[in-house]
């Protein structure tokens, strides 16, 4: 069972799970370990059992679980850092603390197609890997158990994905992770201090100040945040007013996909498909915040590297103007969104 | 000028370091980039002219300032992302407030040897290296304008480095460091709550488990943290309570200087000369926390990535335990100390 510590002096949060069975010396070579080919993907139709079975998949009818006939599939993470079963290893060691990492982790197969990275899949197909995500947040969003539920994608192994094909991830936590402590604490202190939603101001404010926008339609604004922490940073932030991530409504959905896929295109095809990640802030479950907090996605490209300073302290440091990353993602966006018109 | 931007709804701060002029679309073939050979290495001796003059020399007597005859040399850092003359366009648009990012950034070159990294140099020179970080210090320490000093070291190039010839980096800023404000606030809840410094309890707490030391000598305690982030995370503290790095008396300084080159070649040779960055956590200049803080060292290894997971909720996945990395290190330092003794 994987199990949680925190730090006595921070209060940090570490999961250490030693599900993955890395042994200290499997480290040895990897600075300069090269990546091993995979003759099979686990991910690709056929190779269903690879995988623990399916706990959503869309399929032909007809088709059954765990066969191929699906476009959308999702399986239990086979190294999941968090887990539902708690084993009772929690315990105090003077003070030495740790608990079971309860949660749950998930991996939504983007499409069978193995090279099908999102900018290249069709339109309806976006909308569907955004149904999947809601579908499973909306799951874990009524187990007591979890407090937290993040849906992220890993693009490219220096951004940390392991397999090629192409995937998302969902973790659902028992706990509130401290990035979302941080984003409250400054929601509701903005919320005392004006009395409104501190993500509705920024969006009104950056449409106001136009430099940082990329591209906007009938429900969600494209920009580069104000303080981005690295090249390129850019969010997706929904005009609507709205906690959490799953009371997306349906007629929502086609305006974040094409807004997610058209911003992923941009970096895809300006800068050369670049590694990043990207995951959705969504309302910790529990939470009474619906009136200050505002859900979004956050995608930071992996262009440069945070280092000792960075580590050392806390701040970022960014080398490209927000202002001018903005400029150089809406020019392609608006060509790509006037080709697909 | 660089800037310092802080985020509305997080408090995070970011310096937008504008002066390294990276235009948007010098960022296009960054994943696919290789990394130019250098002809020249402007830390080389010969090549003085192609720094900033340097700010502090242990050179031969005789030998002109920015000429050969060095053996460690520190330069101003010609990308600095902060800067000590403002240039008063600190400015607040709405809420879109930004400062400039008063501070210094220098270069601490390590030895006149190209490929002379730490743990190959001689002992003595180690000893040099750590009489350049103290001098910094000291002298940093007496700018009233500014907050704090981190000493760090970033090796190799998916750490951050971007010049091969060994060098350490200090950055003196004029805010104290977000990581700051969260270990000062733990360490000063525990003082409150148990009247003593958590880094001495730890340390105490650390020698009796036993299980995470990895070496000791007459004054520093070398550890992998109970919490540890990464695989291999590594922190070096001094057993004497003491807050400042600038205050290192001038016997702890062989101490010193043995530990962090032992710890250093246990990952050398031990993992095949990783990745990685080092940072000193030193209290902030100005803060009056002499009985709760205390300094020290922190090693992160680069054998991991930093994925959404990490990004996204600000917790750390490590997937080995701290205590295996520790008993993998401790066997190979106790070996280096006694091939070196």
């Amino acid at each position: 069972m994987p199990q949680l510590r925190q730090d006595l002096i921070t209060g940090r949060w570490v999961a250490v799970a030693t599900e993955r069975a890395r042994r200290p010396d499997s480290f040895t070579q990897a600075a300069k370990e090269s990546v091993a080919a995979r003759d099979v993907c686990p991910f690709c139709p056929g190779h269903e059992t690879m995988t623990p079975p399916e706990v959503l998949a869309y399929r032909a009818a007809g088709t059954a679980p765990n066969t191929p006939g699906w476009w959308v599939r999702v399986v239990p993470n086979l190294y999941a850092a968090f887990r539902l079963e708690p084993d009772g290893q929690e315990h105090q060691d003077g003070r030495f603390w740790q608990r079971d990492a309860i949660g749950a982790c998930e991996v939504l197969i983007s499409s069978p197609d193995h090279r099908a990275t999102t900018p290249l899949l069709p339109r309806r197909q976006v909308e569907e890997i955004v149904q999947s995500y809601v579908d499973r947040y909306r799951q874990h969003a009524q187990n007591p158990a979890l407090e937290h539920v993040l849906v992220l994608y890993n693009h490219g192994r220096p951004a940390g994905a392991s397999l090629e094909h192409p995937h998302s991830q969902l973790y659902a936590v028992s706990l509130i992770p401290p990035s979302f402590l941080d984003e409250l604490a400054g929601a509701r202190r903005f919320h005392e201090a004006d009395g409104e939603c501190v993500f509705c101001r920024t969006l009104e404010d950056e449409r106001q100040a136009g430099a940082r926008v990329i591209f906007e339609n009938e429900a969600f604004t494209v920009f580069a945040p104000y303080a981005a922490r690295t090249p390129f940073e850019t969010w997706i932030m929904p005009r609507r007013h709205c906690a959490s991530f799953g009371d997306l409504e349906a007629n929502e959905k086609p305006a974040f996909a094409e807004a997610l896929q058209l911003t992923l295109k941009g970096f895809y095809e300006g800068l050369n498909d670049p590694p990043f990640n990207y995951y959705i802030h969504s309302a910790p479950l529990k939470a009474d915040v619906s009136n200050l907090y505002h859900w979004h996605l956050e995608l930071i490209p992996k262009l440069s590297t945070a280092a000792g300073f960075e580590l050392g302290t806390g701040i970022w440091i960014n080398v490209v103007k927000p202002e001018d990353s903005a400029a150089f993602l809406r020019e392609r966006i608006q060509k790509e969104a006037a080709q697909m018109a």
